[in-house]
């Protein structure tokens, strides 16, 4: 397939994909679109002239709201046929779209174009699903010996974190302040963090909601999760060390989440699909799996200092993930906990097995003992002042490329 | 202070109080009212009615929208002005209603009113703060030499929770299924929860929002603090002791929270205020206060079996807190943790010094080894199937009653 839209080599956004997404322009408000090359497709226009007439569910505006949340709500039967219809119109055999009048009002320049939060997220939560990350911290914080504590193996670990701190790429954020207590210290000291680090990590966001005291089953999963974005999971590792007895983080995360804004759909990856790793010991019945739930997607970090290139720091991929996501969702509702259209489940830091994967500043230079040379010889243990974090992540088999763009946030001074 | 509206001597909706909520009826949709006696002020009628014409950020349909976030996020300036118009409205000595032609259609009896969610919650945090029940619990599960970590008089700890499972009273819950693996088993088992319980706990709502990047002092706290109430933060001991290692409380607590309905604002409370106990050490500057930001509210849990009476279990006060509501929300904003209207903020479990003053079963009957007896002879370590949990909180001063009502709720049977 090739879209009449021109797509460079190396775009994420092929005809493909067609993830969704909330965008603006200085003439146009909030609205859904869905992005192709290095333009983006107003569904708005496209309802108004009728594209999707035989989608009879579609309310007049629903691609004129600000979140993509009650599209979603409509359902995968509906969602589905709303990105297969625009693959159709973007076709290069197809002249619909190509040739309309509305072709000039219905693809917007992406680099003209501020892309928001593509969902309100109702609940966040973050899993901690790679062995290989979890193994890192708890060789550095506890026992090489015995890295992953008695349940890690048992169940996809997660905790609930902030949802109104989430925001979309290219919103800067800053250094947050707080307490830490380092070894040396006598008593706990407040000032701005000074181990500032960033997660490389992948989200789920679910389109279906069930009501409280309903399961979700493994192969029932899949059904209620409409897509991916990247995560950023913002972490300051002095204050962390110092709060999270015993309840879990809380400030060392709460202050900054930043996300990739388009939705790349569960469709448009099931291409990828891949086994994840061997699950041994076996999980209790609630936790096995028909199929695979895998995704074979390539992932980086990058750093870029001010007025500087930037230098990857990261390669990684989301195949390593231990626990998938038909897991972490039914082990999430089995207690009978209720999700809603908009919640985010961020997988947790993604490390590989390799020195060069590990997904986090505090694995990458192993707590601050071994700090990474940039390209100008500046050293990082941490993340600076002034600099740049920015995640790309994309599938690429058979010469199709599905990608999610990137994620991307400049550390400013605390103040 | 008399109201016309009768009042009986152990009601918790006097005219000092008029806390507010939404309802419905079978007659008419979910809108906001103040609950006085046993009768809820329709509050949309006395707008209709111009009772609130010189306020004049009222929007009309202020009061009839199925959740009071845009009533409270008009500010206190507002919300202040439209509670001291109902309670000189409802004063004996007052006939502008008393004796209008709308008094029938704007007094509704609370009996035929169901009772909804009075907000709709963005973020839901659950702090840690009382130090008799942290020194309750360390001491059981770790060491009653050093019951308390090192960070808990330094800072409040907590963590966040689950919004979309928090309930209105009078919402059954269902017994939680899970993992949990006990000191004899080889390997984690599933099932229904074998160890239920409930925390007594309130809740502050924010009313105020602040910009990512932002902090609230201790000072200026209050100014964002709408209310309170009562909340339960049922927790299922078994599943949440296996899971809560690295990353705090997860399946354990999420199935269901309940709360009562009617926001009890900060002014109702304001007579009640004490000094909170002594922080020693002396806490960071961030976290020091001027005044006092304690409140003297007696606190009890009821355990009824099914078809039985119900049995007083627990009877505390929430002025046994160790950290307030200024340094909850100091602390929870110092790192720049951005807050919405509507954010729930519990204390944690409310402890005091004395054994029937422990705000949990997991305290009262100390980890199952000193069972409680209830009036017909039934023991209980935990909650069973059947039982209902109700929780009660009022203050008292000066033949002057504010209180909260109740929250309650039934544990039905795992499915």
């Amino acid at each position: 397939m090739v879209s009449w839209v021109p797509v460079s080599k190396n775009s994420d956004f092929t005809i493909y994909n067609l993830p969704f997404g909330i965008f603006e322009t200085k003439r146009i408000s909030a609205r859904a679109g869905i992005a192709i090359g290095d333009k983006i497709v107003d569904l708005s226009v496209l309802h108004d002239e009728g594209f999707f007439s035989d989608i009879t569910q579609l309310p007049n505006d629903i691609f004129l709201r600000d979140s993509l949340n009650d599209f979603i709500a409509l359902g995968k039967a509906v969602t589905k046929k709303v990105r297969e219809r625009v693959q159709e119109l973007l076709n290069d055999e197809k002249e619909d779209l190509k040739v309309h009048q509305c072709r000039g009002k219905a693809m917007v320049n992406r680099k003209e174009a501020n892309l928001l939060l593509p969902v309100k997220i109702g609940d966040y939560t973050d899993f901690y699903s790679s062995k290989e990350h979890a193994t890192n911290v708890g060789t550095m914080f506890r026992d090489p010996d015995n890295a992953l504590l008695p349940n890690w193996k048992h169940l996809p670990v997660g905790y609930h974190g902030r949802a109104s701190s989430i925001i979309p790429s290219g919103v800067p954020i800053k250094r947050p302040k707080g307490q830490y207590k380092d070894a040396n210290m006598e008593a706990p000291e407040f000032g701005p963090s000074r181990r500032l680090d960033f997660e490389v990590e992948l989200a789920f966001i679910t389109g279906k909601a069930t009501k409280m005291g309903d399961s979700i089953s493994t192969a029932d999963a899949e059904d209620y999760i409409f897509g991916f974005v990247l995560f950023n999971d913002w972490s300051a590792r002095d204050i962390q060390a110092w709060e999270y007895v015993p309840l879990g983080p809380f400030l060392g995360k709460n202050f900054a989440s930043s996300i990739s804004p388009w939705i790349v759909t569960l469709e448009a990856l099931d291409a990828f699909r891949v086994a994840g790793p061997k699950q041994e010991p076996e999980v209790l019945p609630y936790l096995q799996c028909e199929k695979d739930h895998g995704f074979d997607i390539n992932l980086e970090a990058y750093i870029q200092p001010e007025g500087k290139n930037s230098n990857k720091v990261c390669t990684s991929n989301y195949k390593y993930m231990y626990w998938n996501i038909a897991q972490q969702l039914a082990h999430h509702t089995v207690n009978g906990c209720n999700i809603n259209v908009g919640d985010m489940y961020a997988s947790g830091t993604i490390s590989g097995p390799t020195e060069d994967s590990y997904g986090s500043m505090l694995e990458l230079a192993w707590k601050g003992t071994k700090p990474l040379t940039l390209e100008d010889g500046e050293e990082r243990k941490f993340i600076e002042d002034g600099d740049t974090v920015i995640m790309k992540g994309y599938c690429e088999k058979e010469g199709i490329r599905v990608g999610f763009g990137e994620v991307s946030a400049k550390v400013l001074p605390a103040t």
